[in-house]
Formats: C-alpha cells, sequence, structure tokens
C-alpha cells in the first residue's frame, strides 16, 4: 500500500488492489497476485494507467449500471461496481453493474465472492489480451476471458467457480516449460495450427479453448469465452477480442471491460433456505463414490483455493524465490521496502 | 396443436409448446423438438405432468421473480418467464426470472433468442436428470445441464450459444452406436470408470463434463454444469442434481427448475450500437485465417442452426422415418391424424 502511495494511488484505493492481489496470493493464484505488481507499476510509470482515477457512474437504471473506470486500478472500479450491483440487488432482487475503460482486475473469483459474502449469488466476467484461438482459426483472437458464480453454501462456506475458458491458462504452459514436460492434445496449438505437443510450441501458438479441439467440443469453450467478451467488452462499450493489446502492455491503455450480475436469494426465499439447500447437494456429491484412479473425494469448485486460503491465514503465504526478488527489487526501485520475510525455500 | 387439446392443454397453452418444439425441429436439433411429443404425452397420460397447468407469479421484486409452472408444460411456463424477464428488462435494465415445480423446455436457446428477438441480452438455464458425471465420480450425479446466450448481431442476425455442460449430448452416443464408431477420450466414461472406447460402454456408465478428464479440465465443465443447476433448481426451490428422476420417467413429476436473465443494452447505448459492436466483432472472427485443415470459416456460435432454420423454412422441416413413424402413431392413439408429408427418403 505504501508502494502504491509512491505511484499517487489514494489509501482507500490501494486498500482495494492490496486487497485483491493478497486475496490471490492467499488462495495460491500467484499468477494474478502480488507477483503482477511490478506489471501494474510499469503501466503507470509509463503514462497508460491512471493511478488515482475514480470510477464515474455513467448510466444507471434500477438495476443495471455502467461504470467508467477511467482507466484506473480495475481491481477499485470492480469493487465499487460489484457493491453497486448487491445494494441494488438487496432491493430489487438482482442488478448487472457493467465496467469500460478499465484495467486487469485481478482474480474474477473475488468479486463474486464479495457478492457470496452478503448472501448472494454472484457472477463475475472479465475480458482479456488475446492468448486463444477460436475454433478453426490459426492465431489467438479472444481473452482467457474467465467466468467466476460464487453462492454462499453453509458448512462448506462458499461455492466459487473460478476458470478461465480456456483449456489452461498460459501460465500453466510456462510451468510446463520449466518442468520440460510434453502437453496433451487439447491444450494449445503451435503456430502451424496443429496440436502443440511441447511447451515452446504452445507459446509460439495459441491457447485452445476449454474442450480442446472441434471433436472433443472445443467449440463450447469458444463460444463461452466469446459469450464473456459479449457481457464485458461489448456490452460495455470498451474494447474486445483480437482489438485489445498484449497483457501488460505498455504501448497504451489496456480498456478492458468486466461485468457483475448478482441474485438476492433471500428475496425468494426465507432467509438460510437457499444455503441450506447448497449445502446438502455438496454434502452429496463429496460423498459420492469415485472412479478407481481416483486421487481423492469429489470437490466441490473453489475448494483447492479456500483450502490453500485457511493454509495461508495460518502459516503465511508462501511465495517462490522470483516472486520474491521481483517484490524486493521494486521496492528499492520505488523507495519503499519489501518487509522481512521468512525464508522457507 | 390438435393433439395437445385432447390431452386438455388450452390453445394458448398449445401454441406455445408447438411453436418452441417446431423451433428444435427448424434449428436441426431433432432430439429436443416434436420427436419428443410422445414422451411427452405419456407423463400426461401417467398423470405425472399436468396438462392445462398456469404457471403462477409467487414471489416478485422489481428485477426478479419466481414462478410455479404448477406441474404444467415447461415450455409455456419458461415462455411467461422470459417474457417477465424481457419486460423488466425494459424498465429496471436487467431482471431474472426463476421456475420451479416444472417439466422439460425444449431447446434453451429459443428462450435467449425471443430476449435477443427484443433487442436484448438472454441467457437461459435448466438443470436436468442426471447423466454426467462429475470429475472423479463414478456415477452420473448432475445434468447436462444447458447453457444458452444470445444478443441481437446486425447482420449476422443473433449471436446463440445453446450448448450442453457436457462435452457431447447422450444423443451423440447412440448416433455413434448406430454408426458403429469408437469414441474419443473425454466423451464418457464406462461402469468400471476408466475412459469409454465404445457407445454400449458410454452408454452403461456416464457422460463426462465439457472439458473431458481431471487432466483437459473437465472440472471447469462440472463446475459449469453445477453452476447453472445453483442458479436453476437450487435456487428456484425445485428438485436438483442427483434426486431428479430419469429422463421422461413416468414415476413422478419431473420438478425441474429454469432460469432466464435478461438485460437491455439500450439502456446504456444508443439503439443500435451494441448490435453494431458485434456486428464488427462477428466480422473480424468470421474473416480470420484458419488452421491447414478447417472444414471452413471461423463460426459464429448458433451459425449452423440458423442455417438449419433458414433451410427448414424454405423447403420444411426433414425427419426420419422412425421420428414420422412415432408421430402418426401418436395420431392414431389420440384420434389426430399426423398431415401427410412428402417423403424425401
Amino acid at each position: 500500500m505504501a508502494l502504491l502511495g509512491t505511484l499517487g494511488t489514494p489509501g482507500d484505493i490501494a486498500s482495494d488492489v492490496a486487497e485483491i492481489l493478497l486475496a490471490a496470493d492467499r488462495r495460491g493464484i500467484a499468477s494474478h497476485g502480488t507477483a503482477r505488481l511490478p506489471n501494474y507499476v510499469a503501466l503507470v510509470e509509463a503514462g497508460v494507467m491512471e493511478p488515482a482515477a475514480r470510477p464515474t457512474l455513467e448510466r444507471e437504471r434500477a438495476a443495471l449500471a455502467r461504470f467508467d473506470a477511467r482507466n484506473g486500478w480495475g481491481h477499485h472500479a470492480c469493487r465499487v461496481a460489484v457493491d453497486w450491483a448487491v445494494d441494488r440487488a438487496a432491493s430489487a432482487g438482482s442488478a448487472v453493474a457493467v465496467v469500460r475503460n478499465s484495467n486487469h482486475y485481478g482474480i474474477a473469483g473475488w468479486y463474486a465472492l464479495r457478492a457470496a459474502a452478503a448472501g448472494m449469488i454472484g457472477l463475475s466476467f472479465t475480458n482479456s489480451s488475446p492468448l486463444v484461438a477460436p475454433t478453426r482459426a490459426l492465431r489467438p483472437l479472444i481473452g482467457t476471458n474467465p467466468i467466476a458464480l460464487a453462492a454462499p453454501a453453509g458448512r462448506w462456506g462458499a461455492f466459487c467457480l473460478d476458470m478461465a475458458t480456456s483449456t489452461i491458462p498460459r501460465g500453466r504452459i510456462e510451468v510446463a516449460a520449466r518442468r520440460g514436460e510434453t502437453l496433451p492434445v487439447g491444450w494449445a496449438i503451435g503456430p502451424d495450427g496443429r496440436p502443440a505437443t511441447t511447451p515452446d510450441d504452445a507459446l509460439a501458438g495459441a491457447l485452445l479453448p476449454l474442450g480442446g479441439l472441434e471433436e472433443t467440443a472445443g467449440y463450447k469453450g469458444y463460444g463461452l469465452g466469446l459469450g464473456v467478451d459479449i457481457l464485458t467488452g461489448v456490452l460495455a462499450g470498451a474494447t474486445f477480442g483480437p482489438n485489445i493489446i498484449g497483457l501488460f502492455s505498455t504501448e497504451a491503455p489496456s480498456d478492458l471491460g468486466q461485468a457483475f450480475m448478482v441474485i438476492d436469494p433471500a428475496a425468494l426465499d426465507e432467509a438460510g433456505a437457499f444455503e441450506s439447500r447448497l449445502e446438502g447437494y455438496l454434502d452429496q456429491l463429496t460423498s459420492a463414490q469415485t472412479v478407481p484412479d481416483a486421487p481423492g473425494r469429489v470437490l466441490v469448485p473453489g475448494e483447492p483455493e479456500a483450502a490453500a486460503e485457511a493454509r495461508s491465514d495460518e502459516r503465511g503465504i508462501a511465495i517462490d524465490a522470483r516472486h520474491h526478488g521481483s517484490l524486493v527489487e521494486l521496492g528499492e526501485r520505488r523507495g519503499v521496502p519489501f518487509p522481512d520475510v521468512e525464508q522457507t525455500a
């Protein structure tokens, strides 16, 4: 937060950014957390992101609003937008908020969980830089455009699906490259358009949409990713698809779009009835008989991330040496020393 | 419609049912069209579906409603529900309607397209009988729970994603059985929990969620299918997951749940601006360079179905001999002769 202060970001905005980046780290999604701080800072230093901008509410109906993030921190603009939707859903029963002229907002799930913490169903969407080849296309034309859906689930805490609409995120290919792995068919295509078998081939080509190739219904993942772009970039009037610049490119503002949908189950039922039904459903699924080679019981979406969060809150957040080094270097450069941490590896 | 009259279904309800079943046939989705009429009639004849029931609006806020379909035709109750959501979205900007105590509603896309025809973005969801094994589970515990998203797209007519959250529908396995095909990994598991290689093995086992096995991110399709059930069965207070009885089983009422979300882009923009942006986006995607072995250009979701619809409207709907025979037999049994049709096969 002190570091964001050196950029001119007011404290309340910095607080949102810090909370959401740390949520990614706590939930074990390091690729979307503080490891990205150097990228965000580079955008501000290059003058293509406004560190102090506050979102404005441009259009408003009882259950629909459009915010202009004014090229500021996506995390803050989207926290404001989802809170608007939660507030409106409490009276109207449901509400939708979209954001344009925005930047990366971190993990999609945080905003959906914000609604779940208010006892509501939350959906969160963003578009992103083109990394995925639509079915039959040679080049990446759409983003990994995630979908998050969270809901309060009693003893299970919250159900939280938070998924890219590609088979795997680009970061998973980078991990495979470091490990020298070959890739399963369905993850990516190479620059020649054939299924990529090596990480290098995939990194030079494009990710495949969820479902993989056409014969395994990759067109569904393509449709989902495009659907997310319709709800975000196209609806909000932001940039979309192949027109979005590269991830954390400093050549121009990103002009991303986000969307949030919130539904209040308490408008339909006595308090707690929805959570209780969902809790019972998750009990049924997690106690089901498994396939012979299953590595464990059936999981609830979001369960691995919630477990990582509980571990982090108990033992602290584990970050790798490269991530640590980049934050120390960033702190030194901005004159805000990175706090001492326990070395575990 | 005369046939539905013999069941005691009033004319306006029968008209909705006929329109939605014929829309499936016209769009080339025979599995969800008039071929199912004998199944629906069997439910009425067995006394487990109410052919004359009218839905009631049970709870209502400005942008959220719950309807009780009173165990009547799902098509009619859901047409009423989506029309309520379109009407409310026109004033509130967005609205959600859920339906409980319902029956099968045909193709999910029809309801989304109903909103698109009103110039709005429509989302349509239903839960269904358990056919899909969640990741790691041995048995089918959730339905193929479809997601449909439609939006007006200028010269492209409408964007219409209409997809089961399983890799493929069960009907595709039945087609493979008739053709004597083997199955790709990712479609289904056999009763032993291993990937099914033959249609018989798959039909005795379970479909896999979109994404297939765990290594190709099948847990995302599982999360999507479960998310649909949360928005429909769990939110509406209908049955869900493993508690839903078999497809067209006459043992008891189905008590399915459906949900519709509608957003009015005209609340955010001048009229036509949204459609124009989406049209331009689809122009970009469909003119993109393709992979070397592509069977054609990049498609817009819903394009094959829209093409089938145009062909049907020009040349009539083609149904196969078994489908034709079942309707003739049904007509004879109910005393309403099936109209003469041109034999083409």
